[in-house]
């Protein structure tokens, strides 16, 4: 067995490291955030810049990352079954219920959108594709969480971020929460991460039954729940009616 | 100086690849295809899935693109100043026009579109952005070619593919196309890609006054152009006009 390739770890994390800060960083910074030499961090942002991964700004000489991860992003997304599996469904889901559907699946501890159908009506709202959030304060993270997508221990060791004063901050909540998602087999985010937004989401089961992600709705919390503060059971109905025809598409046993 | 990494340029050359082909390879089409002994081939993509740039497939144990460089796709997005500083233009461009509309870059000897804004109706399209246009059939990328954004030398020893009978296939053809566009200061793709498509597209420079980009509109043939087969002059004139908005945005001087 091969082990590892350090130098493609480090160039790893010199990538993440670049897509989580302000977007620009010089040499210097990026080998004292990765504790690598100078002459090391050099070498990496060199060639990841030669492979066009990384772009060096001519005026400061800081580096963004480079447009050769772009195309990569996007061949990921035309490979991705889950996603391939969704679109129709996902679109008659976003029609049916009049709101924003979302796809998520996990991604260092946090949830990857993967795919995103906008409301239906004329108002301004951006791509979410790509973006990640955080598994306990959203309904398609503790869908994941729930039902062991992604491991529970890292998430809560990483401190959970309280966004809102109904966001899950302790072990003991999430813990109670995730096991009532196990029993009703949907979850519910009701502005634990932003105020006046809710969201319901149902797990997408792959060949074998795992759950592999998770489909769901988000919107204004009053269209999302009824005036007892709980989402509107036929919209329930809908979500995890579309999670289950993406599941039986990807080749999961009916249940 | 310190010189390229080796193992983190073939770790790019097999995501290039990956993103190139079929979507799944297996470890000996990986490394038969890159000439690396096997044992390399599987040191490296061990190490990409570690790091969640590349997934292997449970049932095949080949290998796909992975979750990772979807967040990173979408992080060169965030911190792409061509793109920021275009939205705002490139929507009153397809507000005024009714056409779609589309930013370009270069990578790797063809078109990486950076922002696609939909043609405002109601008809099913699909984004474009992380997708590569190849520079000789497409007014984005002859524009690019045309000054001087990307070198033409590579393009021709590439061999000129013929997407149409219009479609510029020959060194000579292409030279003269290049020299016109230089001179109008746009240029225009007329069924040179697909039949019955046509595009007009223009210049965006950044600071200094350097073609950085290019910003053009596409649709259908007898939309774009008049019934002498030319693009309608008013077409032309709003695509110029918001190139020229974007390269004073990114700080090109008046021209």
């Amino acid at each position: 067995m091969s082990g590892p390739v350090q130098s493609i770890e480090r160039a790893a994390a010199v990538l993440r490291l670049l897509a989580g800060g302000p977007g620009r960083l010089g040499l210097g910074e990026v080998a004292s955030a990765l504790g690598l030499a100078k002459g090391t961090a050099h070498g990496i942002l060199r060639t990841l810049q030669h492979v066009d991964f990384v772009e060096q700004d001519q005026a400061t000489g800081k580096y963004q990352l480079g447009a050769a991860l772009l195309h990569l992003g996007s061949s990921y997304l035309d490979v991705n079954e889950l996603r391939s599996r969704s679109i129709n469904w996902a679109d008659a889901l976003a029609a049916r219920s009049g709101e924003a559907v979302r796809l998520g699946t996990p991604l260092e501890g946090r949830v990857l959108i993967v795919h995103h159908v906008f409301r239906p009506d004329d108002t301004l709202q951006t791509l979410d594709v790509g973006s990640l959030l955080p598994l306990h304060a959203s309904s398609l993270g503790k869908v994941l969480l729930a039902f062991g997508a992604t491991p529970l221990e890292p998430v809560v060791a990483a401190g959970l971020e309280t966004y809102t004063r109904h966001t899950a901050g302790t072990a003991e909540e999430l813990g109670r929460a995730l096991a009532e998602i196990r029993e009703a087999g949907w979850a519910a985010d009701i502005q634990e991460m932003i105020m006046g937004e809710a969201g319901v989401a149902a797990p997408i089961r792959g060949h074998g039954g795992l759950v592999v992600g998770a489909m769901g709705v988000t919107g204004a919390l009053e269209r999302i729940c009824d005036s007892k503060g709980r989402p509107h059971p036929p919209l329930v109905d809908m979500v995890r009616g579309a999670a289950r025809a993406v599941s039986r598409d990807l080749g999961a046993a009916r249940w």
